[in-house]
């Protein structure tokens, strides 16, 4: 060992102990005939004392230290006289008898301090140096602890991690895969998983009865801020349960973490709400239930008045803004050009103010008397002060519009603390989505997804309104993981192929070794996943999952430090019987 | 929940009460007015009873069950009358009051039992049925326990799981790497990690201090029984350490292991040996150590006695095999062609027969009196009664063949007991290798290994004798993992980077990114990766790695049961700007 200590653990109890440290030099200054060192680890930082006057040599070399320097130091523990009480170490420092310079080094291209000087570009190309700053690290470390702990709750309750393959077939989900060629098989392509939803399946027709893996997943996306073309799922599926079982062992587990990581107890049982529910009146399938401030459908209410806008569209909807009547005529501006972006797409914005002496001052007073805009403002039970924001339009697109602008204003009002979690389970989603366009019902989920027992009546007439034994997990406005029941009914899952388009033949080209395997005996079963990525961004407080994964990609799907990927040799191509053929655009 | 206990839990302190069973069938026999129904799930077996007198009706239902249907049955329990001691709820039985079929299950194409008629080939294309017997589900659960055991340890020593990534830049390591062409970077391929050598590395520079990672790990070779394209390694790196005490944490995980997962406790140090040693004493870097039989050089006993065959070679030597002066003149020529297989390679066995009564007969009776036979079976310690077994040739391959010998003879003298471990460290590895063909030295390890220190020196001389700090763990002849101290000193590695015929371009190419991030202070590290196929399989008892991995390739790399890999739509091809295009051979 080069240390007899770490340099985050000595205490006072340790003066005049003799020690040995290595680290990193954070920084160095001289004062006068001392020169003091802060040498850093993953574990915390220690001041190092030379002494010009006791030992002038030892001195001096610590006078030629560079910052990110590698030093072995041994001394010995002294009380500081100026002590730091923003230091876990700072009662104390060392008085330094040797020194060893393990490794010099260069200056670093940016400072590695918890608010750094470096941007996004060179952060990321000298990721290693980003790595080595606290903030950072911090994230990887969550990252550790949530993982392990994942892993042990689901220990404790029989489920078994079992690695699933990364090099299987390539079958049609969502979205694209990445392919490899295969030179054993020439001109055949393996795929990477974009879950292991297929393999888990099979693992309970196996009779593992509880599975989890913490797994790997690629998807051939174009790349958001918060997607990665690689990404890790807690993938989760369990047998002989229902609904109601399942949701109780994975609040369990989402509790785990929250009393084990983040010291945060969740007595009660977390809110549930239906999907319809949380359409209505948060215009979102995973609504933030930090704060109130409840979507309210106005249709009728606002109708009939002659105002065309209203009259004229299938929906109307609005929020109040607790004591926002105060808002200027620039911050209403800003409201209605945020509506009016395309991501959201609204035509405009309708406001009335509630004023404080209980009049009304609104964007419609040509259209509404005050005894009107009364009778709106009770329908939002506004009070004086608030702020109505009304938006018309389609159900669905205003609803979403209406979400935006309720998390717009959540935020002004500082409702969305990241040290406030308010988790939720929506349920009772739909089993289908209609597409307009290619006029045929879609599965929301997969096609394997249980519609409720009580609603299959319902597939043959009016399958839209089938509801499925689905389910999310949000925290907070994200959307952490979700799951369903799946069928294992053989005769339930041709009746869902059948309504979602597929002849036996394609079903059987498409699933044909899974619905091989439910001839077996499959057991009933069912599952969720959880996005680690999303979940530790969450309870790191962070905007982008890239900050929690130790090499990420860009939005182009690169790694800038490693540069890949890369062009390859002419040989490795002959070797996989490929040409490259780059079509003009 | 469909139950409200496994199949394997009742016990006579259940007799009485009314319990739910959900699993599958197993079998079921008419006996008379009764059926016996043993249902199955992954926790055990429970006998359920239906009798035709109390009720019929439930009683024909229970006859038409065929194997693997899956059902739920309610009933109370029973004392046994007959009870059944190999079972674990061989003492009771459910009187069955109410039985519901979950899924009826076409009959298995082989039976799901411990010792199953179904060949490989019908397994693996059913390996979801295979998955279903207890002794392979078991495999995975030993997997699961082992990972699991695993983290814990490390955990608890400060190590950090760190995820590194699966789509990197190819890297020229010992193998062929598996490449995933990049659609958003056309022309371009990502590269699937042989392992994540650079990244921990990297990772070390970044300060993480205790690395590790239970690791996807993929190479693109041809296949043997114990290979797979894609693996896992139990892959480890630590900063400011020397070898001593890289030895004594994993030395601690392997006995953490054996003591939580097999229940075995090893109190003492495991045993070092050099590998100078090893391949002196036992012809091989994984010496099995479950039994003596040491190699005996002979080179001298034997020269100069007009037997050319010894006489023209650079090395002679033997082994001991206790007790079997008796083997007949046809286990004898066994044993020569054994030694003359393509594998070993030998030209020939000379054997000397240590007779009871003390007088020799040997297969070189021509060249050696008596009495020289005496003085080599005392070189040999040889007592009455036993076989000695001698190889000539080139000195390792003659070694290598001795081991194999060895290892034949231990086998059919019952020393490799499977419940037996001999862990071993293997240590002293040479730093280089040199190739006779190229003229050259290569990296035994890989060009980051560090030299011993004392050895430095030698570099200039006769680089053949440096040693390097590097090692393995082996247990009973199995190579379980591996790793050595790095280079973290700029000026050693160019040394090695000159031994190695690296140019300083050369060099930069293909490590670019690790030499620049060594310029910003590494720190003194290394590290080791063990084997977790290997290791799983050790601890089961498993000749192949292929038994304890959930969804195995077979020999061509294919997944039988999902038929991958598979041609890809032209579509996709376009997509990828890929033409593919298969040479004739």
């Amino acid at each position: 060992m080069f240390r007899t200590n770490n340099c985050g653990e000595l205490r006072l109890s340790n003066v005049g102990q003799r020690v040995t440290l290595a680290g990193w030099v954070q920084r160095a200054r001289k004062m006068g005939g001392m020169t003091f060192v802060d040498i850093r680890d993953r574990y915390g930082i220690t001041q190092l004392v030379f002494n010009q006057g006791v030992n002038a040599g030892l001195c001096d070399l610590a006078n030629t230290l560079g910052r990110e320097y590698v030093i072995q130091v041994v001394g010995e523990v002294a009380e500081r006289s100026n002590k730091n009480a923003n230091m876990e170490t700072g009662d104390i420092e060392m008085l330094v008898l040797e020194l060893t310079v393990l490794n010099e080094s260069k200056t670093p291209p940016f400072t590695i301090e918890d608010n750094t000087d470096g941007g996004d570009d060179i952060r990321m190309k000298y990721r290693y140096l980003d790595l080595r700053r606290n903030t950072v690290r911090q994230n990887l470390e969550l990252r550790h602890r949530m993982a392990f702990e994942t892993r042990r709750y689901l220990d404790q309750l029989n489920f078994m991690e079992v690695e699933t393959p990364i090099l299987i077939g390539s079958t049609p989900e969502g979205a694209r895969d990445f392919v490899v060629p295969s030179r054993m098989n020439p001109g055949e392509f393996y795929a990477l998983p974009q879950s292991p939803q297929l393999f888990k399946q099979l693992l309970m027709v196996s009779g593992f009865d509880r599975y989890f893996q913490i797994a790997k997943c690629f998807r051939d996306e174009d790349l958001r801020a918060d997607r990665q073309p690689e990404f890790t799922q807690i993938d989760c599926e369990l047998s002989f349960v229902d609904q109601e079982d399942i949701l109780e062992i994975f609040e369990g587990m989402v509790k785990h973490l929250f009393r084990f990581v983040k010291n945060i107890g969740f007595e009660d049982t977390f809110p549930r709400m239906t999907w319809e529910d949380a359409m209505k009146y948060y215009g979102s399938d995973k609504p933030d239930i930090r704060f109130g401030m409840k979507i309210v459908e106005l249709k009728e209410a606002v109708s009939g008045h002659n105002f065309v806008v209203f009259d004229s569209v299938p929906y109307v909807g609005g929020i109040c803004a607790a004591g926002c009547a105060g808002y200027t005529r620039k911050q209403l501006d800003e409201l209605t050009d945020f509506v009016k972006r395309p991501q959201i797409g609204a035509k405009g914005l309708v406001y009335i103010r509630c004023e404080a002496d209980g009049t009304f001052k609104s964007s419609v007073d040509k259209f509404y008397a005050p005894e009107d805009l009364k009778q709106i403002a009770s329908t939002l039970n506004a009070q004086p002060g608030d702020l109505i924001l009304i938006l018309a339009g389609s159900k669905r697109k205003t609803q979403k519009a209406l979400c935006e602008l309720r998390l717009e204003i959540g935020a002004r009002l500082g409702l969305r603390n990241k040290d406030v979690y308010a988790p939720l389970w929506v349920i009772d989603f739909p089993l289908f989505e209609y597409d307009e366009e290619l006029g045929r019902y879609f599965a929301m989920h997969h096609p394997f997804t249980s519609p409720k027992l009580e609603d299959v009546p319902l597939l043959d007439t009016d399958p839209g309104l089938v509801r499925a034994n689905a389910y999310d997990m949000v925290v907070n406005g994200v959307e952490l993981g979700g799951g369903s029941i799946r069928i294992h009914n053989r005769d339930l899952q041709n009746r869902m192929f059948e309504l979602l388009g597929f002849t036996p033949e394609k079903a059987e080209a498409q699933f044909g070794f899974l619905m091989s395997a439910f001839q077996y005996g499959a057991p009933p079963h069912g599952g969720l996943a959880f996005g680690l990525d999303r979940f530790v961004s969450l309870f790191a407080g962070l905007d982008s999952i890239r900050d929690c994964i130790a090499f990420p990609k860009n939005n182009s799907g690169r790694d800038v430090m490693m540069d890949a990927p890369s062009v390859l040799d002419q040989s490795q191509l002959d070797e996989l019987n490929l040409i490259i053929d780059i079509k003009e655009k």
